[in-house]
Formats: structure tokens, C-alpha cells, sequence
């Protein structure tokens, strides 16, 4: 199976490179299936009812989310209807929405997605190797399931690698998310599970993690109350991965970065 | 001014793609002033005075640290009759070594190295912006120095893109360390410093940041003491950058990854 | 039902105190039941079976534990054959030992001790609240338990009074631990629990929370690494409550401040 | 001298009890000179120009300030005109108001009142333990300054007693505050200084920290946004200190509890 994996998309500016950019890459990488992180996706701070609908028009099957999935209060409401749009699993018993579901790939293959939130460095959720745990006894790899996608939004490289290595030959791929850098540690790990530390935020980087950068700064070098963050509004980079499985094993048989736009250095895969 | 930076030398593994690797890189990108990160080189965790001999015997003219500095002991003692080996310059008044300081490049050039540590989910030392912009005041780029080059060694990616805007235009480049993992996000900014939010680590990345794997799995997964991290020795990449400057104005005309060896994707800029 | 409750014995000085005062107090206060927090009893970290004899020996019917729990590696091994001793029971599921559990009061009377760990500032374990509401569901208080004391080892302020509120009227007595530091608000809160942030340690207060100062206070002015910590051993102050319940209902009719010996104001209740 | 110390006013609860409790306590206890904390005052969060003249009228000579202090935006504004109003002295260079001044008491007397913030668990300002030695340097206690207050806004109690520690024998009183709940830990600490970790909020203690409790409840049990805090509005305890130093040295001679209204036992000294 060909499956795209894109990052946090952030404000309007992540959104018009979605927008124009995900269609044909879709189609020129003949991706089956297609998951994207829209947790900053509504002003740099959550999802929109409509923005989600914008997500999947530009070729999103799945919308993934974080920490910042609820900024946006709406988002608590729409998302049981809406089962396309995913939250971290680890959340408490009882959140809206889920973050652990199979959906359909073309062929009749299936595709378990997850999406889970790591604890160094941020709000403590539920155990996430163990919810993660918990997840993967109720699939197989290769059998009930053709492809597994986790989305690992945590802030710390350690973390991310544990994660990788513990979900290593259960998972086609363990991407993370949250840090909005995309990292340079594309790898195919022991147990056969593609692995990036950070897929990168799709946004401007002229920026401070998609920000206008006025503001952090002054965040960092005095210490009183600012304006708001408002996202960076310059031309932005859509991040993300490409991953090519073997159906049989659900193993990841190939990997490669994809940088489209903006001021980071441009690659996409070669079919 | 051509001159090569290289991410934190994780152990035996890290020192070995170093020995290897460095002097014919060196040689190739005719670089004129290398700087490596050294601050996990002695068994994932500080530097000795024989492995700081043997780093820069590899081609190093500077060693920096950060806040696994004096893991070993010794560094305490041996860093002020050793000027090369750099580390964090805001620890508090009084500590020993430096962190800032003018080194003599081919051709009777300045090179003004400095390294600096972050704060955010990080042992507090003193404000890195308010030092940075202290220092940056004894030095004119362009004219005092030829080139300057700022190790910010930092956690979080907000901080990074902060303190690289910060010392946009004062500094010929702002690179992080700490995460050990290389990001993609290379780029001039608009003053014209380059950046990159980390330049990984110089280790082997069949691993948890550079150590084995089992250790940090059970340190997420129980919570429980479990025994000692140990440096991971399969084959390291050795991760870092080129930076081409313009002597007149200290400032960058290129900046391209390296990534030499072991398990993440080569590249070497063509010069 | 009369309880008494004894805050983190710290040490040497924390054991003589111990050992010294509540047999006398246990007689005096007719106490039938006496729990203690034993976290950092063996050198200031963690506990020893030998240790846990001392304590059990000294009066207490059950030794409560927290994040130093495993400080003393032994205690992995024989936690399990003591029942008498307990660890938060939020960590993860397959952690020896466990931190719910009834006991046996005179009278035929029955005791529910909890112990779990807060989450803020500390590392995450599994939600306390979540852990709570399930070990409550089994249990009834002034049915099948005639008295519930919950020690909670937390940080913050805040999650300690959140967690008094949430478990108000289901508990007899909330009490916190960890900070060593006494704290001066008990109270029964509305529905009948007894609660007090912290019960500060047993153990010397001319230190740094039970530590010989001399290394902490170096570790906040400097950055560097120092000495290992080592418990004060001057004379010390048992830290305690002193509680009284009403068995029908299993709710607290009057709570008050132990302190005796050492630095701090004496208190004791006067039957 | 006799002084008076009162913690953290949370929102009108806490200016009422203050404004009821504190003439009188200024009068029976015969004191010379008054600090209140008022970061809490206006709504819990921050303080206001009108606030400030509240607080004064009601006794105060000096209100000092934390981590709250900005919240109400108008207080950068005024603060350099209101020399009674204090914030953290490490705060960065350049951020307006101070936290170090010479006040006069009666007799021709001069107290020097300090304010700091820790930085464990909290944003790091520049170096208290710095900061403080800094200021120190510029007076003389029993000299130049007949008495010497530091509030030490902080969350950890290790970094609070250090800090007691190393101002021990320098200043007449190290006072924390910032946890909203009082210490039983008052003492006079080796070389002659009085000490308090927490002096405790002046608010109701029917709440969290001060704040309506559903709503911190809710953000512990649930991980979704919630509504604003707000104070609790129940009969608040005023929680401070009183403290008597001897002129010629500046040092403590006698240190107790204050705590007046609301739930939490009630103590006055006695002439
Ligand atoms: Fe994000
Ligand atoms: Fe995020
Ligand atoms: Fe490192
Ligand atoms: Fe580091
Ligand atoms: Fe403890
Ligand atoms: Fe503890
Ligand atoms: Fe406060
Ligand atoms: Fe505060």
C-alpha cells in the first residue's frame, strides 16, 4: 500500500499549500490513503467543522490531533459525528472522539490509525505505550489490518524513539508530530516499522513554529504578557512522508521524506 | 569562510564515525573551522580530557557542551587550561570554562564561537538571550570577527526558532543541539544567519538518542529503576552541517546537511 | 475510630524520633490505627525490610510509600510479602506491590488505606483521580470500611486540594506527603473528610527538606554537580494528625496537628 | 521592630477579611511595618491601581507580588509610579517596577524589603540565589537597614528552604508565599533569621488554591478546556506572620503564625 502521512497543518497559510499541493502529490505518489495532523489548523489553534471538511476535500482520508485539538471549543461537539477526525486515544475515559479506528483503503484493505500523546514535557494523559498496548492486541498486523499508521504527538526525541522501538513490527509507521520541525531520521527500524521522529508542522517557517515571530520572542526575552500568537501568513512548506507497505506483512518496504513550498529545502519522492 | 559543525558525539560509536569520517569531509569541503558538539563523547555522558585530544585531533578546532558537560568530573578541572573545549556561557558567574570566545581562522581571520543553553523544560541557568546579546556587543561580524557561530543547545523547538531570529544578522549561524536528532528545517533567515532547529547527534540511531534501547523502553513503560543507560555501538551517523559565509559581511551564502554512515539517508554537499 | 498519621520519615534522625515518640503517642491519643509514610526512611531514600520492621515495630500498622518508594532497590523484591507496606498504587499494572488495601482495626472494625501519587510536577503515573474512583467503587464507607485514609503524594497545592474536594465525604481523611514541609490548613471539608495538604515530614528541619543543606543550597547557586545528599541527622520533629471518626458513618469528627520534637512549634491533642 | 507579614489576598474574599482583620492586628500586635503579597488581589489574578490603594488603606506599607503580577495588564503601567507596589526583582532587565527597596518605618527606622521568585517548577527569571547576593551586597543589616523582609514567591520547598538557608543571618525574615496554603514550619533558623516556607494565601479555603473548586477539579479529572477560575467567595482566613526583630542586629527574636477568619484554626499572637 502507498500511504502519505502530513504534519500539523497550521492557519491558512498551511492550509493553501494542503490545498494546492496534496491533490496532485496524491496522485502522482498513487497514495491509497492519506492521514494529515489539522491540530492547529483553525488560527493556529485547533479545527473547524469547516476546516476539517476542507482537510478531507484536499485529500485528507484521516485528520489527526493533539494537544491543541480542542482549542477551537466547537471541536468537542462535532467530533463523535465526524469519525474521520481523530483525537489522541490516551485521552481520559469519557473525552468526545477517539483516536484508535479502522477505516478502508482501496482493495478492500484496511487501515488502523492511531494517534496518541506522549508525557515528558506536557500534560499528563493516560500511559500511551499501554493504551498503545492495549490497541494492538485487538489487530494484526498483516491480517485484520493492512496498514497501521501511528501518529505520536510528543514534544521529546526520547520519548518518540521509545515509542518507535516498542511499537517496531506492529506498526507500518510511527511518526510524530507536536514539535513542528520536521526531522531528518527517516529510518526503517529492526522489526520492519517506518519511523520519523517529527513529520514537521505544514506552515510558514519563517516563523516561530508557525507563528509570527514578534511575539515569541518577546515571550522569551522579557517576561510579561504579550499579544496573542497569530500564525506566520507567508508562503508555507506542506511536510509529511511518503510510505510504501508490503500488504502481506503491513511492514514498511520504503520511506522518504516530502517537503513541497516555502523556504524549507524541496524533495519529493521519485515513483 | 567555509566551516563544518557537528552534532553531539554520543560514545565510542560517535567518536569512531568521527575518526573515520571527519578529516576527509574536512578536506573535501575545504572547510576552514570545524566545530563539534562533545558534550555525551565519553560513554554517552561528559568528555575526558584524552577524548577531547582525540576529537580534536579528528579535526576539530572547537569542542562545545551543554548540560551533560561535567558528567565527568574531570571536565571541571581540566577546562580552564583547555580553551578549545567549550561550554554553555550562562552558567552562573563563577563556573569554570567559557562559552564564548575569538579563535584564529586560516588567513588571519576571527572566528567568534558561542555556546549557549535553552531554558524551556531545562535546568534554569541564566537568560541565554540577555547573555547572547551582552556578548554580541563586544564583537562586530564583518568587521571584529569573520564569522560567528552559536550552539544553542535546546530542547524545544520554539526556543530554537526564537533565539534564531534573535540573532538573525548578528551571528553567521544559529544551530541547535541536544535533541539528538537531526531536523530538515536548514535555511537562511531573512538577516541572513543560517539555522537549523538541531544538527543531531554523532552516534548510532538504532537507538534511544544514542543509547540502547532497553533501558529507555522500560524507563516509559514501568516506573521503576532500571539499570544504567549505555551509549548504543552499532554503526553512527555522523550528522552536522556545511556553512559558506561571506567574509565581508559574516553572513551565510549556503548551508546544506551532512549526514555521513550508519542507518539515516547520506548526503554531502557537492562543492 | 481514632487514627493517627505520620508524615515521611526522613532517616536516622526521622527513625529515633519515630521510634522514641509514638508508642507513647499511640498510647496517649488511644489510637487504633496508625499509618505512616516511609519513603525516604532508609538514608533519606527509599526503605529497607529491616527498616520497615523498625517502623512497624514503633507503632504503625501500615507504611505508605511514593515516588522514593524503589530508592532501595530491595523493596522491589520483598514488597509483595509485606502487606503492610504500600506504594502509590497509580503505578503502572505488573508494579510490585500496591497501594489499596484493607486492614484489620480492633473491634473487627475495618481500614481502607490508599496511597497514590499527584501528577504535577512529578512524573506521570497512571490518572490519580481515575485510580481512585475505581478502588472506591468497591468499597463503602460506614458499610463495608469504617474509616478510608487516602495519602496522596503530590506536589502542588493545587492537586492536593482538587483531590481533597474530589474525594470529600468518600474518605475519611485526605492527607498529602512529599513536600516535608508541614502545612497548617486542616480542616473538614464540607462532606466530612478530614484534609491537610501536607503532613511534612519526621525528620530534621535544620536542612533542606530533611537534607543536610549544605548540597542543595550549592545545587540552586551553581549548576554543577556536587556531593550526594545526605539526611541531616540533628534532632527531629514527628509530623503527624491525629484523627477521630465516626465509625457509622465513617467521616471525620475532629483532625488535628502532631508535631513533637526538634524545631518546630510542639502540638499535641489533648484527648 | 515588629512586623507584619500577609500572604497572598485572592480576589474580594481576601481584601475583605484583609480590610475587616488587619487594622486591628496592626494595632493590638503594635506593628511597625506591613508587607502583603497582592498578586492574587483583583479576581485572583493580578492587581489594579484601585486594588493596591485598598490594600494600603487597610494597613499595609508595601504589597509585593509573583508570578501573578501582570495580570492585570494596567499594573505595567502604574507600577513605576506606586514605589509601594513591588514585583520579583528577577524579573529581566528593563521590565518596569522593582523588588528591592529602603522603606522607612517609624523612629527613623529603614526596612529593606525584597521579593524574588524560585524557578523550580515555575519560568525561569535570572538567578534569585544571585539576585539576592547582589542586593545583600548593598546594605547592612543592623546598620543600614534595621530590619530586611524577603518574600520568596516559590513552588518548590527544597528551593525555599535553601533559599532560607543562604539568606540565613542577612535578612530578618524569609517568607514564602505563592502556594496559598501556610506552613506550620515557622522557626528561626541558625543564624538568626525567621522563616516560613508558605505563608498561605489570605482567601478562602474552601476552594482550590482559592478558586471555585469545580472548575480545578475538572481540569485534574477531564483534560478539555473548561471555564475561567474564579475566586471563591466564601469567608476567608487572613494567614500571615508576625515577627519581631531585635534593631541593633536586624536578626529575629520571636516568629508566630497568624490566622484570622474563615476554616482554617485560628491563632493570634499574644503581646
Ligand atoms: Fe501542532
Ligand atoms: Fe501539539
Ligand atoms: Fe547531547
Ligand atoms: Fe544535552
Ligand atoms: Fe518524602
Ligand atoms: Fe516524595
Ligand atoms: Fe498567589
Ligand atoms: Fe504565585
Amino acid at each position: 500500500m502507498r500511504l502519505m502521512f502530513v504534519g500539523d497543518i497550521v492557519g491558512r497559510a498551511g492550509r493553501d499549500v494542503l490545498t494546492r499541493e496534496l491533490p496532485g502529490l496524491r496522485r502522482d505518489l498513487k497514495a491509497d490513503f492519506v492521514v494529515v495532523n489539522g491540530e492547529n489548523s483553525a488560527r493556529g489553534a485547533g479545527i473547524t467543522e469547516k476546516i476539517l471538511d476542507e482537510i478531507l476535500a484536499a485529500g485528507a482520508d484521516v485528520v489527526t490531533g493533539g494537544n491543541h485539538s480542542w482549542d477551537q471549543r466547537e471541536a468537542m461537539g462535532f467530533i463523535d459525528k465526524r469519525p474521520r477526525l481523530m483525537r489522541p486515544h490516551n485521552y481520559p475515559a469519557g473525552t468526545p472522539g477517539r483516536g484508535a479506528a479502522v477505516f478502508d483503503a482501496p482493495g478492500g484493505r484496511k487501515v488502523l490509525v492511531l494517534n496518541l500523546m506522549g508525557r515528558l514535557f506536557m500534560d499528563p494523559l493516560d500511559d500511551p505505550f499501554a493504551v498503545l498496548e492495549r490497541e494492538l492486541a485487538k489487530h494484526r498486523l498483516g491480517t485484520t489490518v493492512h496498514a497501521a499508521v501511528l501518529d505520536f504527538h510528543a514534544e521529546a526525541t526520547s520519548e518518540k524513539m521509545a515509542m518507535g522501538h516498542f511499537a517496531d513490527g506492529r506498526v507500518s509507521l510511527c511518526v510524530g508530530t507536536h514539535t513542528h520541525v520536521p526531522t531528518a531520521d527517516l529510518m526503517i527500524l529492526d522489526g520492519g516499522t517506518a519511523y520519523q521522529s517529527d513529520a514537521g508542522m505544514t506552515g510558514d517557517y519563517n516563523s516561530v513554529i508557525g507563528m509570527n515571530k514578534e511575539v515569541p520572542v518577546l515571550r522569551f526575552t522579557r517576561k510579561l504578557p504579550t499579544e496573542r500568537l497569530s500564525p506566520a501568513e507567508g508562503e508555507a512548506t506542506l511536510c509529511g512522508l511518503f510510505l510504501e507497505t508490503d500488504d502481506r506483512t503491513g511492514l514498511a518496504k520504503r520511506v522518504e521524506p516530502i517537503r513541497v513550498g516555502g523556504r524549507l529545502s524541496e524533495t519529493v519522492p521519485a515513483l
